[in-house]
Formats: C-alpha cells, structure tokens, sequence
C-alpha cells in the first residue's frame, strides 16, 4: 500500500514555512509498513487543489491532506474533497461541542465562522482535535482512503500518532514490520564508502542500503520488512554485520546521535573532565558540547585564544614556540591542550588552531589546522589536517576531526 | 511566469530530513516575481522521477529540481531528464578540474564515480558549485526551463542565490524591477510589531509589507515594484521612514545582517576590543562571533567558565561572592565582565551566567540569565531575563539580548 501527502497551504508555497508535516506524516506512516512515494503541496486554491487530489488518485492510494481545515474563506480542503467525491458536508456534533468549549474555557466570544470547522464529510470517520479546534477525518471511496488533517503542527501531530495511525493500520493490516537502522560514518567520503560496499548495495533489496552524506559525514539507513519483528531485527543485524566488517572503523554511531554525543557517552563512561583551548573554533567545540544536558559533569571549561597574546599570557604558550613555528604549528597545539589541561585542572586537554580563512595566516594556506589531545598520564598527540570548503565548514569539521582523533585515543587507552 | 519545484531523494519520503530547500526556492522566487504554485518530493526512483516530470511540464514553466546530482548510483535526476528531453550528458571540463582540484585541497584519492558528477545536460548553462562538487546547471527546451540543483543545503543554497537568481532574472524580463528590503527587529514581539504599523499592512499594496517571525527576531519583508528601478527604491525609502518613525527603536538593521554583525561593525568602527565569560552559553556568543572573517581584529578571546572552580581561579570571581549570591547573580555577572576583560587586556567584557536547563540551579528557575556588560571608562552594568523555551533557545537569545544590550550601550557612549 503506498500514500501520498498533500499539505495545502499558500504559506508554505511562499516560502513562509517549511512543510514539517510531511516529514512527520512520512515517519510515522513508514512505521506501519505504508510506503510513501509523493509529497505535493499546493496552495489555497480550489482549482489547483482538485488537480493534484485527482494526480494522487491515480498514482497513491492513501491520500492525506494537512492544512485548510480552518474557519477562514481560504481553508477549503473539506469543500473541494467534498464536491470531489460528490458527497455532502454536515455538522459534527462531538466537533461543535468541542469547539464551543474550547471558547468557553479561553473567555473568548465564538463567531459564525467558528461553526464551519465543525463540517465533515458525511460517512467519515472521525479524529479529535484535542489541541485546537478543527476535527480530522478519514474517509474510504471507491478504491481510496482519504484523510484530512490540520496543519498547525501542534494539532496535527498528536492528532495523527494517535488516532490517524491506529485507524490506518486497521485498513491496512499487510502485517509487515518495517524497521530501519541509520549507521553513521566519519573520516570518510561518500563515494569511497559507497565503492567498499557496493556489492553489497547492488545484491541487497530487503533489507535495502541507501547512503546520504551531508556535513562531511556519511550514512547508510538499513530497512527491513518481514511479517515478524525479530526477525526484521536480525536481518538488519546480519547486513549491519557485513558492512562493518568492511568499513566499521568509521562506524561512530547508531540512530539519532551525533560525534559530540558520543564523545559526551565516552567521557562520562570513563569518569573524565575535559578543557578546551579554541582559537581557529573560536569556542565552537565547547558550545557544541554545553549544547548537551549534563555538559557540566565533564566540561570543567576552557579558553578562546583568539590572540597570539591570549596564547601566550593565558595559556602560557612559550614566546620562543610562537616565534619559532607560529601559532598554527604542531608546537603550539602540543602547549595549549597540555597547558589548558593544567589551567583548569582537567584530565585531558583538546587544542584547535589553523587557518579558517579568508586570508592565509603564517604563510600556511586556508584549511590548514592542527589539533592537540592531552589525555592525563599519555604523551601529548598532534593531528594535523588540511580541510576544503568555506570557513565556516573548515571551522565545523575541525570540531568534527577533534571529536573523532578523541574518541579513537579514549577507545585506545581503555583498550591498553 | 510560474514554477514548479521538484525535491529528489527518499530520505524526504522516509521523513529522515525536511524540504528545507523547498522553502528557499520559493523565498528566493517570490523575490524576483515567480509564482510557485506546486512543490513536489519524489523517491530516488527513474518511473517516478519521470511521471512527476511530465506532470510538471503540463502545469509549470519553469521547473527546478533539486537532489539526485551526487556520485552514487541512485543519483539519477540529470539521466533521467536527459533521457526524456533527448538530450545527452557530456563531461564539462571546468566542472571537472573543479572536482579534481577539490580532491587535490583535501588530500584525498578521487574515485571513478566522482568523474560522473561532472556531467552536464548538453546546451546546458553550468551553474559552478563554490562548495561541493557537483555543478548546477539550467536548459531551455521547448517552452520549459529546467534549472537542476544539488541537494545539500550548503551546496544549493548559494549557488542559487549567486548564479540560479540571476540566471532566471534574465529570463524573464517583465520589464518590471522587483526591488526587495529586508528590515530587521529585536525586543519586539511578532504580534506587537504587527499592531503598531497594522493600518499601514492595510493600506499598502506596492510596496507589499510582510512580517515573519522566527528564532526570537521579527522581520519585514517589503517589495517594491516599478518598471524604474530608482523610484522602486524610493517608494521602499518612504514606507520604510513610515514604519521606522513608529518602530525603530527594535530596528537593528538591514537585509541579510545579524546581531552579531551588527555589533562586530560597532566594534570595529569605534576601534575597540572584546573578552567574554561564558557560563550560560559556553561558548556560543564568541563562537558566532568568531563565525565573521575579521574578528581577530575584535575579539581578543575569553573564557568558558563551566564551573565554579574556573570562575574562581581562572576569572577570580570572589569566593565569598559564590557562596552568598551564588553563581547565576548580578554580582557575579558583574565580576566575570570586568575581570575576562582585565585577564586578556580588553576595552570590552562581557559575562553570561544563567540557568539553561533542564534542571533549576541555585533555586533559580530555568530560563534566569544574567548579563554583565563593562565598557572602559564607565561603570559595568549587569542585565536580567526571564528566558521561555528550551535549553538551546535560552543559550542562543541569550547571546542575541547580549548583542542587543552592548550594541545600545555602545551607541549611548558614542553619543554622550
């Protein structure tokens, strides 16, 4: 079975708002199993409205529309679907009630125009609102479903989860689980991931392999379907397997987490404190892990040395190795996580300085940065990296690399 | 003229990522007077790719795909549209070296897939990709425009607003100038901005007036059309002074400014330096300063004090100031300000201690942030907000409020 959700509204078409719902619809309908293969939005306009109802009649067989439920003269979702399927509107009693209430519990006075969001389409099925006013419906005609939702996302979304799904499954009862796993990868390109386990995405439709890259990293989302749970799971398992035999090193993660999340996993885990020295990141590295709750437990703090004299006075980096190698050296990266380490009194220091760009600093070119990781009772290490792109991402993917280099040494010296 | 804007990738249908580039599209279109009147999303699947094409052509002029140009195998939009036009896809030299010079920056080994993203659409006008490797590109045939996109956000983005923009201005050529002003506010809400100039929305209809909220700031949007470009801007002059005589104190610039710039500007124009304490924000507000090229000339650095210990021994904040008003207070704000800006030698400090959440600290509620702002030469000040929302939006209008303040205390020392 397979659906198609069209988001009416002249708003989105304008560029005002972005169309969450139809990622939020698409989650969940892919949870029972119902394949999506169109999203249309379309604005507040009946002509334009009854074509594309009718191209999703000959290509979808769930239809769901978000959007023009409404009490204004714009809302017309119901009427067009209505005059559609030459079937008649009629008051919703349950609806008009709750709607009365809804004014009555806010003290406001309800208009005339209130009354219209209390029409449905006679013989639907329908979904309270409990979180405004216009009710949801569903409707089967002819070979069709057809479902009609709100489009603020805070009425449609609980209103969906929880009676829009149940009442599909029960239409569509194929039985299949469908059950996904996203895998993600840092430290290596799109395309050499793809060529290592091409074979593998060629021989592969259930569970199927479809690798996305965005940030300078990569992943590859496994979906199964089978009749049985478990065993959905272990044939994911099983390709899981065979694809991280190949490239698993680059493997950081599972699902919805993030390098940082994993670092923030790894240092709590291992009971450790950390500080950071930011000059290139210019304190990048540190918001993005105080971004987590519980950040407190293992950031003690740090330093923007966004200044040569910074460097030197705060963070006590010799004249000599300024003088010497420069700031944007493997010297001066060893100094700052080992000395910002001390500063704080934490159990491991990370350093970023290079080269962000417009302009080449040091005679070394944009893109250049070097990274120190001070781990306490560990030689100081030195990562040193060229990076592409705008300033912005060589900033960004430096924090990313710096995740990444610590991870590996905190997995290697839980390993020693 | 109107356009149509096709999304290609399942990971839309699957829900894993929003049309954010739908929204762009549209925004950037509305600018220069295209009408969108469909968004369509459709799988990484040729049949589909195909209907939804053909369905296109009979309802739009111009149609704008995005997606589906990477190095991967289900990266199929430019074959499959070459496939229907009749048209054959040649390797485009520039585009090329551009691939292989982005492999040679970054030290990495090119693979035989990434040559496929240099191909073009034959007689297509290339659109050249400033951050990514696949080159956009745009053809003319029959009564069509095709303008093809790249996915990534990062990528599309600024190759559509540089060279996509301009390449549909010259094609359609109404004859009439759409001249666009962006206005931007902060401290007034949504709705406050909109009752003060209300009569004037109202009243206008070239320029048109249109108000969008988002991440704690209001803008208007006006738009001006003339077949005479200097009297387009003149009709934005006059309706700009109406709408700023009224509500221009919350003005703080124009177009695609920020806070942030706004207040490096202020810096840079009265030659003074920056340091700031970060507890609350950990980071952020010298991380999105240090977003700006040139901020090495402002910014002399500064301190994420995540714990009490840093505050006291790094920033000196009075033990006995800890212990009697706690660390989210007026007095310690006030210590943090003054004291980063003596540690590394700046005209400028500026603290932010607060409580982000989830949890209450100090018996503070969630969302109470202090603000400590000392300006050489005058009395430091400390702000306090009662921030809504969640953790990440208390971190990040924190940092705006904080340009906010320093930029109104900067303005008043220049005045004085």
């Amino acid at each position: 079975m397979n659906a198609e959700i069209i988001a009416v509204g002249s708003e989105l078409l304008l560029g005002q708002i972005v169309n969450t719902n139809a990622r939020f619809i698409s989650q969940q309908l892919a949870g029972i199993g119902i394949n999506v293969y169109f999203h249309t939005v379309v604005g507040d306009n009946p002509d334009r409205l009854k074509s594309a109802l009718e191209i999703a009649e000959n290509r979808s067989q769930v239809i769901i529309f978000t959007g023009g439920l409404g009490p204004t003269k714009d809302d017309l979702t119901k009427e067009t679907i209505a005059k559609h399927l030459g079937k008649k509107l009629v008051m919703d009693d349950e609806a008009l009630a709750s709607i009365e209430s809804f004014f009555n519990k806010t003290n406001r006075v309800m208009t005339e125009n209130n009354r219209k969001q209390a029409l449905v389409l006679d013989g639907s099925y329908i979904l309270p609102n409990h979180h405004g006013m216009a009710p949801g419906m569903m409707l089967e005609a002819g070979s069709h479903i057809y479902m009609l939702l709100p489009g603020p996302p805070k009425e449609m979304e609980p209103m969906f989860s929880q009676f829009g799904i149940a009442a599909l499954s029960e239409k569509i009862n194929t039985g299949e689980k469908i059950v996904s796993r996203v895998l993600r990868y840092f430290g290596i390109g799109e395309a050499a991931l793809e060529t290592e386990i091409m074979d593998l995405i060629d021989q592969q439709s259930n569970p199927t392999i479809a690798p996305l890259a965005a940030d300078g990293e990569c992943t590859l989302r496994l979906t199964a379907k089978h009749k049985d749970y478990d065993t959905a799971i272990k044939m994911l398992d099983e390709v899981d397997l065979a694809i991280n035999s190949r490239v698993g090193q680059y493997c950081y993660g599972y699902d919805n987490t993030s390098l940082i999340s994993e670092l923030m996993k790894q240092l709590t885990g291992s009971n450790l404190t950390i500080a950071a020295a930011e000059s290139l990141t210019g304190g990048m590295f540190q918001q993005e892990l105080t971004r987590l709750p519980g950040a407190s437990s293992v950031l003690k703090g740090g330093v923007v040395c966004y200044t040569n004299e910074v460097k030197h006075q705060v963070l006590k980096v010799k004249q000599e190795t300024i003088e010497k190698y420069g700031v944007v050296s493997r010297e001066c990266a060893e100094e700052l996580a080992v000395n910002v380490a001390q500063l704080v009194a934490a159990d491991i220091g990370i350093s970023f300085t290079g080269v962000a760009g417009p302009a080449e600093l040091e005679e070394k070119p944009v893109g250049t940065v070097y990274m120190g990781i001070s781990i306490k009772g560990r030689a100081p290490i030195v990562k040193k990296l060229i990076i592409g792109g705008t300033r912005e991402a060589i900033r960004s993917r430096s924090v990313k690399w710096g995740c990444h280099h610590l991870i590996k040494q905190l997995q290697e010296s839980q390993k020693a």
